[in-house]
């Protein structure tokens, strides 16, 4: 078997194009919109930026071609984690650069940003691109997380960019990589190397977001996915009555994915980071939420549930951020030594205590050994506690074993509780694009090369009113600066894009806040089903919950 | 949100019959085979079985219906893990007996077995079986495990049967379930009860089948949708080229499921207990094994990879098996306490070398040691090691990591080994029925209502040639006796259903064995994709592998 019977069938699937696209490309005109701010920070970005800063908005519409007849030789890279339609941006941005022009050419540039700096790329041809058309993963070039950011990087980029004679760069990537492609688009400017970058808005996580930006891609298909599998499992536990099921999605920071899976399946109960933030909740108040709906339920439904947690949901607990701080704090320098060399856990615990403030040892005092040790034993190599790998699902669970124990002393509560966990992450990353993130993609590729076309530079290509069909979706451009802000990064005050947190007013959270006390305690569960790519189109077409109730 | 999209339009869909049943209830006969004996220990099987051993098996075809007109009074029961496809059995049963007589009457026996001992049931009617027509779970009325095997049992259960004057009762469940609907058809022809007992195959682990059984229900769904989320670890890993990818998938005894999760994805390793079995395999051997894969990917590849392991796979190394047998001679008895009084792990582990054999204590010695304290800590009830607590995924990854570190002091290895672990179970045992498993399921339904139409007691209902189209399958039933041997369970010799283990000479291992090495070290990783329910038939109406491989 060389490839599958759904990759072979979607290889054929030609994906939908915003309207104002589908004329041919000598129809695509420009409007121009309004002079764009950056969205804090204004006299700062606009110093680091002087010659990318300001610029105006712009929207493709139907129209005679007036760009400028030019050979385009575009580099391409995907950078960071893999999203769902990678591969879909490269194709709409091949067929829009060889329908332009059959001399145009377009290079790949390998495992991410590295592949410029040390020149290792491969030249697109149909048959490269046709095997790859509608196909998950990034590996038609692999990926990485290589930042250019020295003078030796920008200036080995410039080489390669003058060596294979590029006028163009399409940066795939999240907030932090389309950060770096505003920084190389003004570099390249600064410098008139002659090389315009276009960015294209990527992450499963869904937090590269504005209001020109509705989402970012891969959202889409990951939390599809996610809500296949949580939904399965709410179904299964539906059934066997037996099990609390902790659930936990990946989401690095923001609580995106979570809640949208929430919207999806309709769990028991599902945190969410930012409120938790917002309500400077404790540990143990999020252990009693949880310890209520079990509570709850094991006297109407049934000692069975669902939980989601979003991956990054410990750093959104003050009392536990504070407790890693000062945690790094007591061991900075060779206290790392003296407490590695202590004979054994409780000597350790002690020192623990001595170093810690007593609010913060109260706090690491409730939590389940096995935690205690990971904050501890397992650090990076600059001794930092690694946030990731804390197993929070099983944090959780512990708490909220120890609240039900409590309750079954004070007999309000007479249920069992029996857990299983669950991590989706890399099982959504890679999968095929939705039709509506093989479209989205697509679309913004085929934008991309338009952009490139018309001589933009620093923009990020941006396809709107996606919770329309895609006749109606809006193509045009949008100059990265405006999503940026001034954050302190690493002790250093930095520009960069400003990730989007869920807003607790808005209306995902808000549909989800309206429901969920029913939820916590009926059994609501909603079954998504695995991602359709071919049926009914209320089926296959389906966008997002979020972007159905934000755009909607 | 009630339901979702794709359930919505899930329950519009007409499950396709074998070509001998479509033509209407009245024009279904049967045509009688040969005589069956039980696949071994005949005497012995014949004599606990007087009154059902032995019987023909039958084929359906078209012709007069020349059963008895009989109000029928029918029980159905789920009995044991949930499968995808057990609401389609019981919607195939609904329409059979509707469309032979409206006046026929459909119980729902709640909770398993233990429904019809306590008599919890429910009657269906139209409303009730269309809201569940093609959609996965058991909890349309729940499932258990319960055995009925105690004369007080069967006294509640004909108790129950008289009650309400069910004249059959459907048992849906796997070799165990199947093994007590043959025990409970007996009883009630011995003791004239007048009520017949039929079964359906069910299992996501696939070890209920034989030449006439072709497959179990569930395996097709479960295994594409692990199969589905295996595919997209492969394309992450094959995109990041940074971790290998330990995954576990269901299955408590035989390897079927990691088998077809294997011969759908091609990954890198996939480990089959039946053949670690039979070459008695050592843990030390199957590290070297995917150790030889991680080195000589290193070297061509990267250091990136997918490695399937079956649940099971620990009780089929010999090696283990005896040091598990050994670890609880040693802790017979009063031992236990003594064991748990001693004050630490260097201390037990004292205790332990002196307790095994040289030979054992060299297998226990090589385990990391997370899995030597669960041999220890985690016993059930009665002292057992629960081996299916045990982190196999994570025990053969820690000894990989030990042969990859001698490898690198020996100079032969020089890569990297960071890994990611999955466990994939409840995820797929209650996805919507594939289309395959949809048709299927509400085939036996259908058929088993045909059986009881024609009086048939102790069968098991089978529709078998599944690896060609629907209209080309042949229903009947065969003697649920036919599958039966003794074995000994706890002491005692009991007649039971043999389990179909993985055969090593079968065709899917061949096919398997012929490709490995190529897979071990190249990167030939195939993606199915999500199960899809509409679009080309190549895509959507697909069987397993192991089937077409099998029977195709």
């Amino acid at each position: 078997m060389e490839i599958s019977p759904l990759q072979k069938e979607r290889l054929k699937y030609q994906p939908k194009l915003p309207g104002m696209l589908k004329n041919g490309i000598s129809d695509i005109c420009v409007r121009e919109g309004e002079a764009t701010q950056s969205v804090a920070d204004q006299e700062k970005i606009r110093s680091l930026f002087p010659n990318t800063y300001g610029k105006k908005e712009i929207t493709f519409q139907k129209g005679a071609n007036t760009s400028a007849p030019k050979k385009q030789v575009v580099g391409v890279i995907l950078s960071g984690g893999q999203a769902p339609g990678g591969h879909n941006v490269i194709s709409g941005l091949y067929d829009a650069l060889k329908a332009t022009n059959r001399e145009n050419v377009l290079l790949g540039f390998k495992g991410g940003p590295s592949g410029l700096v040390d020149d290792d790329c491969v030249e697109f041809d149909d048959a490269f691109i046709d095997a790859y058309r509608n196909t998950g993963g990034f590996d038609i070039i692999g990926s990485g997380r290589t930042k250019i950011e020295t003078p030796e990087q920008f200036k080995a980029a410039t080489e390669t960019a003058k060596k294979h004679g590029l006028t163009a760069v399409v940066i795939i990537g999240g907030d932090d990589s389309n950060t770096n492609a505003a920084v190389l688009a003004e570099y390249f400017a600064a410098n008139h190397v002659g090389v315009q970058v276009i960015g294209c808005p990527k992450t499963i996580d869904g937090d590269l977001k504005n209001d020109d930006i509705e989402c970012s891609f891969g959202f889409d298909t990951a939390t599809k996915t996610y809500s296949e599998l949580i939904g399965n499992i709410e179904r299964d536990a539906n059934s066997a009555k037996k099990y609390w099921h902790f659930v936990k999605v990946m989401g690095r920071s923001a609580s995106h994915v979570a809640l949208e899976c929430a919207l999806e399946t309709q769990p028991n109960v599902c945190l969410i980071g930012e409120e938790v933030a917002e309500k400077k909740m404790s540990l143990s108040q999020i252990a009693d939420q949880i310890a209520d709906s079990v509570e709850a339920r094991s006297k109407t439904e049934g000692n069975f549930g669902v939980v989601i947690i979003p991956e990054g949901i410990v750093e959104f607990v003050p009392e536990f951020g504070t407790l890693i701080r000062e945690i790094s704090e007591m061991l900075a320098g060779s206290k790392t030594e003296e407490f590695n060399a202590l004979p054994d856990w409780a000597a350790k615990k002690e020192f623990i205590r001595k170093g810690l403030t007593a609010e913060s040892y109260k706090v690491f005092d409730i939590l389940p050994e096995a935690i205690q040790k990971q904050l501890f034993l397992e650090r990076d190599p600059h001794g930092n506690v690694q946030v990731s790998l804390i197993e929070s699902e099983k944090l959780f669970a512990e708490l909220v074993k120890n609240k039900l124990d409590e309750r079954k002393k004070a007999g309000t509560y007479k249920g069992s509780f029996k857990t299983q966990f669950h991590f989706f992450g890399y099982e959504g990353r890679c999968a095929f694009p939705s039709n509506f993130d093989a479209d989205y993609c697509y679309s913004l590729g085929y934008n991309a090369f338009m952009l490139i076309q018309y001589g933009f530079n620093g923009y990020l290509s941006k396809v709107s009113n996606l919770s329309r069909p895609a006749d109606e979706w809006v193509a045009g451009g949008m100059p990265i600066t405006k999503m940026m802000n001034i954050e302190r990064r690493n002790g250093e005050d930095k520009p960069v894009i400003r990730k989007a947190l869920v807003e607790l007013d808005g209306k995902p959270f808000k549909y989800f806040e309206a429901h969920r006390a029913e939820w916590a305690v009926k059994t609501c569960y909603t079954y998504p089903g695995a991602i359709q790519y071919y049926g009914p189109s209320d089926v296959c077409d389906l966008t997002t919950r979020t972007l159905a109730l934000e755009k909607g």
